[in-house]
């Protein structure tokens, strides 16, 4: 067996974005980024450079904020970027991540002959040649390349040997095995990797890794088994965001190993008392929720509250108890703030809590702060991070809410007035009714905003309780005409779905931000492409 | 190996119902047991007739109803009861479950010694006494019944195999295993139950059953695991609900079974494509929503629409696909009904989903029909199971909403005037201010209800597409001053939680709705304990 040390190779900006509605902004990629590496992990896999120019610049931002500390004592994790097995997508790839301390350019091609019949059009000698060029290629740019054999499940387990030692000899210093449909179980899974360690020649002096996705609820188990088989690098989402069913989820990896330690005989090196702010943080930037029973950050995932740790009721705490809520991070609600407190003491915990705001975004988050406290008495973490969360959401390029009044109820005529400035810095009012209050507002805005979509899904909830709670929009929606991106990696169209968040006490002013901004993104994708 | 069939175990009405906030009022257990009877369970435990009167009734409800069927002919499925290990426990599970056509008890007791020093604080001997003494006084009862060590996980290998073997004897003719702290690995738990059915007196005889919690996500391969080791019964909840992270999730182990057929040899009696309904109908009556990218039932968790069968952008489609939508009753959006369907239709619709509805329900159901069909175009299946939700969701038997008119925005004023009426069947009136128009209305329902209480948790989220969707709400209170519930199986109180639901184009009118309903249980609880 190898070293003890897993890696953790986290894909929540480059698979995980992928989920439908996730689109995140560049600001938004670099707040999650900046968030990974507080929570220790080793690999950030920032995106796909060759994707689209908007892909591009992220990747770079990444790389030359996280990727590269100004303190060189500082720890800088890897920063990786996915590339087709083409040297226009290494190139790509490289000359985003070469700005990184650590950069790494990891590069896949399908192994599966389901792929290379219907998909690639490609033998498995031209897989094989391909493979030995680009590989050698990426090595040519970059010390670090990662390969992975597309759908390796299901592909032949001797051409996969093959096609991995061609891969090592080429220069590849990482081999991940995806089970790219979610269909293997744990047993197919470890033998898989243990077959594949010993029938690769040079196996022995590269890293393994593990990538599984979570189509019959397995993405978790199969992880492990991996890195029972001697993987020492796992590829992780946080929340087990991703496409379908989504990946494993990097906190059950993580926890799995962490809680079971004897069992693995492995370490990583995440911080998990970050693990529930992250989770948090990818929640609301995505505004892909997490459910009230999703194991380590649901809800209701602990027994127990943070903080009570004796409890007459409970003769033993071990008795119902695995891990404490305080490992992953889950403390009691604090009373931060409250409304004397001033810009330097909003900042400084917004700090603790593990933002960087410019000083305009922390002048809005500072008024939105006091117009909040001098509505709830109580201000939690939760509260704070939801402010910030909806100033980063809110664009402020494109149309934006100056005010809005609305009348609803039983009597059937629910209207909204909405008062928006426009690009143009003019004032533009509509009022107009609608099936409900926020099909009212949106009729208004859309009014305004002619930019026609469809509304997929409509999502809002409190963020801490008490009804006079915070609310939290998430809304998705999609641009009519069918606005596509390119799906690079299953090379064909996919439909572009955009995500917008709002927050405020009243729902329905937080519905109209949270539609906001996701218009914001839609019409910022249509003015890039119309431009392209 | 045993024969192929294994038996699925549904305890979401039980184990399920333990979430916190699920509470369901006996009318939602009923129309779930009736739904999982549709999706062909082998067993339902439908509560723990000693935990409390509402729990007897309950239970003896659908023994009677689903456990009961009119035709002799049909399909009656065995309804299960929890009881501890006691005479009383025993005894009033009998009194429910007798009137099922295939009763069964289910009798359990801790193994663990961390379980036998702090909870129960009985020596090794006591406890094998125990479980003999009370399997016999359970046998004498009932022909079914079934045994579970509580926390087998952490128990004494040699000792759970004298338990058993004594449960066996004492007449038992399942015996569950439980990893009641989620805490095992695949590996461990297949050769716990491996080394139980092989060091077992009688292992032969009777049936072997998993069952497994999710709190290091390894629910379902645990599950999967104890079937590949002889396991012929497997405990699961819909949707994985449960406390803490919840139960092993129905739709992944049976959906990995099936799938995977050949790899594990097996079959259920499960009608998948009744899956997707039964996931939605727990999801709307518990109140605890799917996350997107949860396997099988999440919104995402299907790469390609239902419907599509031919994409001329997709080469091959078992490219990226291993399961069909249809196959677990995901169907494409189907208008069944227009503003011109008369009550006939709808009642044969919602007959045709699967609910069965009282002349009284259907009448008010339908009156909702036809103002929702005045606004909204697109009436969709969800929609309908909306309306029957909100429908079962309301009590009639206290406050309920009468009228209301919300005014809200930007300036700082949100003011709700609501009126219902009362028990007396008076109406009453009041106008509040608030941080916003859910809070307004929540202080002007608490001004006329006066049950204090804490909202917990607050969510909306659009049932359809489109912004003239219906809006669907789930809230959660705590009444005041500690409301508590015995907790029979782990044998202390544990505060008691209420879920509501409303839906309704307005969102604000439909979170008025979810919060009388939350209102309602508690205020009948309050009254049952009062009298109690």
């Amino acid at each position: 067996m190898p070293h003890p040390y897993v890696r953790i190779f986290d894909t929540t900006l480059r698979d995980g974005e992928q989920s439908p509605g996730a689109s995140l902004t560049s600001a938004e990629k670099l707040e999650i980024a900046r968030q990974l590496a507080r929570l220790g992990v080793d690999v950030i896999e920032a995106g796909f450079p060759a994707a689209s120019p908007d892909d591009l610049a992220a990747v770079t931002l990444i790389a030359r904020d996280v990727g590269s500390p100004k303190d060189p004592a500082a720890r800088a994790p890897i920063i990786a970027g996915l590339a087709r097995a083409n040297r226009d997508d290494i190139d790509k790839c490289w000359q985003a991540v070469q700005h990184a301390r650590h950069p790494r350019i990891h590069t896949f091609l399908a192994t599966s002959d389901i792929h290379l019949e219907h998909k690639l059009r490609m033998s498995r000698g031209d897989v094989l040649t391909r493979v030995r060029d680009m590989v050698a290629h990426a090595r040519s740019r970059c010390q670090d390349v990662e390969f992975s054999p597309e759908d390796a499940g299901r592909s032949d387990r001797a051409f996969l040997c093959e096609v991995l030692s061609a891969a090592i000899a080429a220069g590849a210093t990482t081999l991940n095995i995806p089970d790219t449909v979610g269909y293997t179980t744990p047993q197919e899974y470890g033998s898989l990797i243990a077959d594949l360690i010993a029938g690769t020649s040079g196996a022995e002096t590269v890293t393994w890794s593990v990538h599984c996705h979570d189509d019959l609820g397995l993405a978790t188990a199969n992880s492990l088994a991996g890195v029972q088989a001697g993987a020492r690098q796992g590829e992780v989402a946080v929340n087990g965001i991703g496409e379908r069913a989504g990946n494993a989820a990097l906190e059950e990896v993580v926890m799995a190993l962490h809680t079971r330690a004897p069992v693995f005989g492995v370490k990583t090196g995440i911080d998990t008392t970050q693990i529930a702010r992250t989770s948090r943080m990818v929640a609301n930037y995505t505004g892909i929720p997490v459910q009230p029973n999703k194991a380590i950050v649901g809800a209701n995932a602990f027994a127990h509250e943070a903080g009570i740790h004796q409890d007459g009721m409970l003769k033993h705490e071990a008795t119902y108890e695995i891990m404490r809520p305080e490992t992953v991070g889950v403390t009691a609600s604090r009373l931060v703030l409250g409304k004397h407190s001033g810009r330097h003491a909003l900042a400084a915990r917004l700090v603790e809590l593990g933002y960087t705001l410019s000083d305009e975004d922390l002048g809005r988050a500072f008024a939105e702060f006091k117009r909040l406290a001098d509505k709830k008495k109580v201000i939690a973490d939760a509260d704070l991070e939801a402010l910030v969360s909806d100033e980063l959401a809110q664009g402020h390029e494109f149309f934006t809410l100056d005010g809005m009044q609305v009348t609803c109820g039983t009597m059937g005529m629910p209207t909204a007035t909405v008062r928006l400035r426009g690009p143009d810095g003019q004032l533009h009012v509509v009022a107009t009714i609608g099936t409900g209050p926020v099909d009212a507002t949106y009729k208004a805005i859309d009014a305004m905003v002619q930019v026609p979509n469809t509304l997929l899904e409509f999502n809002i909830h409190a963020i801490t309780e008490g009804i006079d709670a915070l609310g939290q929009v998430t809304v998705r929606i999609a641009g009519e005409g069918g606005s596509q991106a390119f799906d690079a990696q299953k090379e064909r169209p996919r439909a572009r779905t955009f995500g917008g968040y709002g927050a405020d006490t009243d729902i329905v002013v937080a519905a109209a931000k949270a539609y906001l901004s996701a218009l914001n993104k839609l019409a910022f994708a249509m003015r890039a492409s119309g431009a392209a």
